[in-house]
């Protein structure tokens, strides 16, 4: 197998692209790819401030590692969610994305949610209603609320998340197998800034995890290999396999299934008059994050519920 | 596991609607289920004059045999497309459909392709560019030509096939996967009588394959129990096993995304303004059936490709 630029040996086969590459070309491949999504979907310039929110994993790593190499001004956000699993979970990743941020002299942030939040995120599910079977729903409520904390906080004008091919047309497909109108078609590259929600992008979006994955190993990134311990048996998962599945029939199928749904909602084939979006937001006394309930947003109701004062 | 009506040795269980049956109200159940459906997406009244496309599976013949019950006034339309495949497809399902039509002094009509056009489906198939690896694009058109003629021709006022919700909602998954937002648009139970094409129906929509092969053998109809032998490594098969993994995890979710699919469509949630139709559509001067060509419409360049004069 040889590279489809140089002739060189090939590291990597993308038969979606009819492209095979050696490191270094692919190593400059997803840089030059990336930069082309950024503007593309007109994510960001040079001018902008952008806070990447950083997992420890080989995408959000991977990213900060591109937008730096493309001359990006972008710190970092880990969340520390105090989860351990059996093998300090949290704790590896927050070494490895500290050891990162290090070794590149880059800015880092770091939110303990146990700190501010007196609760980790296994507990805050404990005891929250939302949380009793798996703690996914109480930690992505809690992780786009301090995301948007800090970035609206620290003044920063975008926030970047590593979020992959797959992850997005897990997402996609899970709205589409039940025609979600609203979520389905607010899902894009893109999420504009609105009520005081940070604008977010995802420059990973048309990269399939497998190339995300290659760069980060190619390119010397340490990251934690294991996934979220409680990831496991999750919905999302399963609808990656199934993707998986389709994809090996048919190469590129996930791509086609993102790009060309993107393409119709551009086109306009989605109308969304007929599904409104839920009554007006406004901001929650205890945060002053948007929120459509009249009361306290999710995040402080969920803190409130097991009698954390909210930060 | 008892019947949910009378309690006595129930023969089927329908995880999706909490449901499970004794032979007798499975039976009961199937019409009047058919009903419902007839009724909700307004398909036809007693006064219709309904052509009954009948293949010889299943599907079709249960359709044909429910409708009957129900007092419609349904004749059948057996086309022989001259598929052997080493078991004689096409002459065994003649025969299962001759059988149920005389047992019960029914009206079917019979097309064979090869006295009428000159050539069987597959020879049709070999001599056409459509047909080269599989003979399934050319045996659509060709069905669909000679349903359209034959309802047209004898004057029905609608056209009912077995389409099942496996089919359906395997059709759908194809389209989405690539948001081929006309075609998908245009799918559903009804599709309106247009520019002399028929108004064709599908009964048996909401039905899973399983329930449909089910009234079969609990109504003692015997059909072909083979697939069509061009069927095997089909795209649509491929799709259904897809779906079946996914009903496998969650009971239901076949049905969830066809019905969520009617209901969004319903509510207006895809403008296909962006996407317009192809060119309006004229009579083929071969067979005054409506062609977004110019010329001949495609089953007649198909005919006449293989020197064959459309009759």
């Amino acid at each position: 197998m040889k590279c489809s630029i140089c002739g060189g040996k090939a590291a990597l086969k993308m038969r979606h692209h009819h492209l095979q590459l050696c490191k270094d070309h692919f190593l400059e491949w997803i840089p030059q790819q990336t930069e082309r999504f950024i503007k593309k979907y007109r994510m960001f310039t040079h001018s902008d401030h952008i806070l990447v929110a950083v997992s420890g994993g080989k995408d959000s790593l991977s990213l900060w590692d591109v937008l730096c190499r493309l001359g990006y001004t972008a710190d970092g956000l880990y969340i520390n969610l105090g989860i351990d699993g059996g093998f300090e979970y949290s704790s590896q990743s927050r070494q490895f994305t500290q050891q990162f941020a290090a070794q590149r002299g880059l800015k880092l942030h770091i939110v303990n949610v146990e700190e501010d939040y007196g609760s980790s995120i296994p507990d805050l599910a404990r005891s929250s209603h939302r949380g009793q079977e798996k703690p996914c729903a109480v930690c992505g409520v809690s992780k786009r609320h301090i995301m948007n904390r800090l970035a609206r906080d620290l003044g920063y004008s975008v926030l970047a998340t590593g979020h992959n091919l797959d992850d997005e047309a897990a997402v996609l497909f899970g709205n589409t197998l039940e025609w979600k109108i609203d979520p389905l078609t607010r899902q894009g590259p893109v999420l504009e800034e609105k009520d005081g929600l940070s604008r977010k992008v995802k420059p990973f979006c048309r990269f399939y995890e497998r190339e995300t994955a290659a760069y980060a190993l190619l390119r010397g990134i340490p990251y934690v290999y294991d996934e979220c311990p409680f990831a496991e048996g999750s919905r999302s998962i399963y609808y990656k396999e199934l993707l998986n599945r389709l994809e090996t029939g048919r190469p590129g199928a996930k791509l086609i299934f993102y790009l060309e749904f993107l393409k119709a909602k551009e086109a306009g084939a989605f109308s969304t008059a007929a599904f409104p979006e839920e009554a007006g937001l406004s901001p929650c006394p205890g945060c002053g994050q948007p929120t459509s309930t009249n009361g306290l947003c999710s995040f402080c109701r969920m803190v409130g519920k097991s009698e954390i004062p909210a930060s």
